[in-house]
């Protein structure tokens, strides 16, 4: 990108982001993007080269997966997503054809959910870096949203989909976020809390967790993807799935068949429940014993 | 920050943060910020070590300048701020210390300019490397947005302040964003359109020219700062002052007083004005003699 200069390299994006881009000021070109819809959720995460990519991958799945892990951070609250912002830093040395292919996987996943492009910035950075941070805003699709903080000791902990092997199977590529089943569990009043899985479900279960409560997890229930084993399903993490706590007072059967008729195609499993710190149910897994992965260590 | 681990940073960061930051799910702390008020307008700048600042700089003005440039363009729609996101790349050997100043000094400017930090990312880098961006959230302050598209050919064009030197001065660290002149800008019939200077006078006027028009601007009207040259106060960038253009109908009188008795502290000079393309006003200067810069060349 070297040679283009910003303000082309800005018209090229436009012009890669295609549809996915409305015109300013609802779009890109002014000192800020006037969104049609104001919003009320917002969160932010980034793709990295060498972190969370390598030359190996295709330009346009990264692009993808900077959306849509954004994307799954809005199911979790029962929301539905309305306009992103995207923040580049690249190394002169970054090929405009490897950036095009990234803008166009990034606007075709745009378009796919809903999603317009309305704002960036492009910075230099040094050699060998691309980094792209994404600020995604979404309102609740419902009524409510649904924190990770209402959970309480009794609560049943259901888990959608698989889990483990995220990055040997490609799923972290290739997953749907749960926008649609996000939804549907914030229209449900027997979910208490909810959250998204991306550092490993070990790990992520405690930030449910109300004090003085701890999560009891079954090995033998853990919904394991085919070739992973219940150690990876617990720790490998980038499982983009829901993990949802339930009233126990609820009627569990009449909740678990009306998700089953609206997601016949997803899994919905009770892995566990919230028990009462230092009593854990018999049989329950010991989580200090595993761990998800930890950032920056 | 190598042997800190993300958790216990997330947790620091929070920490320093203080009252700018609310608790979740208003804040850091859930797949989401909730954001108290629903937002429409939305920009995304960023700083990066080596390229806005090195080492010799107090970290406290570099988290303060990531978001004053951002509040200059809220500033630069008539808008006032509500709420922000901060995505971090840096790299293991950035010391604790050094983030703590550039957080307090971020969230010291959060504080004076009313603005929620609700969440953010923090990931690790290659060696030397610390960017920053922040995406800001913000309303319009009154019943009206101004965007870049609205001049014509005729108007009047006005600079709030004094340019150049901005780099020399200290000015790009100690702005005061000019949110409140923007507002006021905004309650002005008169304004036609309006954009904040950053990359150098002579660059950014062509943002406003509508089709067919250029902007003539005249070397003795332009408010250079003390021991600027012209074309410093043309080229050298960074000056975050307001550019509006105003109807020549208008009575520009009545506007230029009514501007000084609610900013006496503040100038406000007429610089110029829109004219048919190719036919210059007598005297203007020819901008495609000076350059403001431009990143990525």
């Amino acid at each position: 990108v070297a040679a283009v200069g910003e303000e082309r390299l800005i018209r090229k994006i436009r012009q890669w982001l295609g549809a996915a881009c409305p015109p300013a000021p609802e779009g890109i070109g002014d000192d800020c993007a006037v969104l049609p819809v104001a919003s009320r959720l917002i969160t932010v995460d980034p793709v990295g080269f060498g972190r969370h990519f390598d030359a190996t991958v295709p330009p346009g799945w990264v692009g993808a997966k900077l959306l849509k892990r954004n994307l799954s951070d809005i199911a979790a609250m029962g929301g539905a997503p309305t306009s992103a912002v995207v923040a580049l830093t690249l190394a002169p040395a970054v090929s405009v054809a490897w950036l095009e292919r990234f803008y166009r996987g990034l606007a075709a996943a745009a378009r796919k959910y809903q999603v317009s492009v309305v704002g960036g910035d492009v910075s230099e950075g040094g050699a060998a870096v691309f980094a792209a941070s994404l600020t995604l805003l979404g309102n609740p699709a419902g009524k409510r949203v649904v924190t990770r903080s209402g959970a309480r000791i009794g609560d049943y902990l259901y888990v959608t989909g698989v889990l483990g092997g995220s990055l040997a199977s490609g799923h972290h590529y290739k997953f749907t976020p749960r926008l649609a089943e996000g939804a549907w569990f914030a229209g449900r009043r027997e979910v208490m809390a909810m959250m998204d899985l991306s550092d490993g479900l070990a790990k992520d279960v405690h930030a449910l967790e109300p004090k003085s409560a701890a999560a009891s997890l079954f090995a033998a229930a853990l919904p394991a993807r085919k070739g992973a084993s219940t150690r990876a399903a617990l720790v490998d993490g980038e499982d983009y799935e829901l993990l949802v706590a339930v009233d126990p007072g609820a009627d569990l059967w009449r909740f678990e068949s009306a998700f089953a008729r609206r997601f016949p195609a997803v899994r919905l499993t009770r892995i566990g429940q919230m028990m009462r710190r230092g009593r854990p149910a018999p049989g329950a897994l010991v989580l200090r014993d595993v761990q998800g992965y930890e950032h920056l260590s």
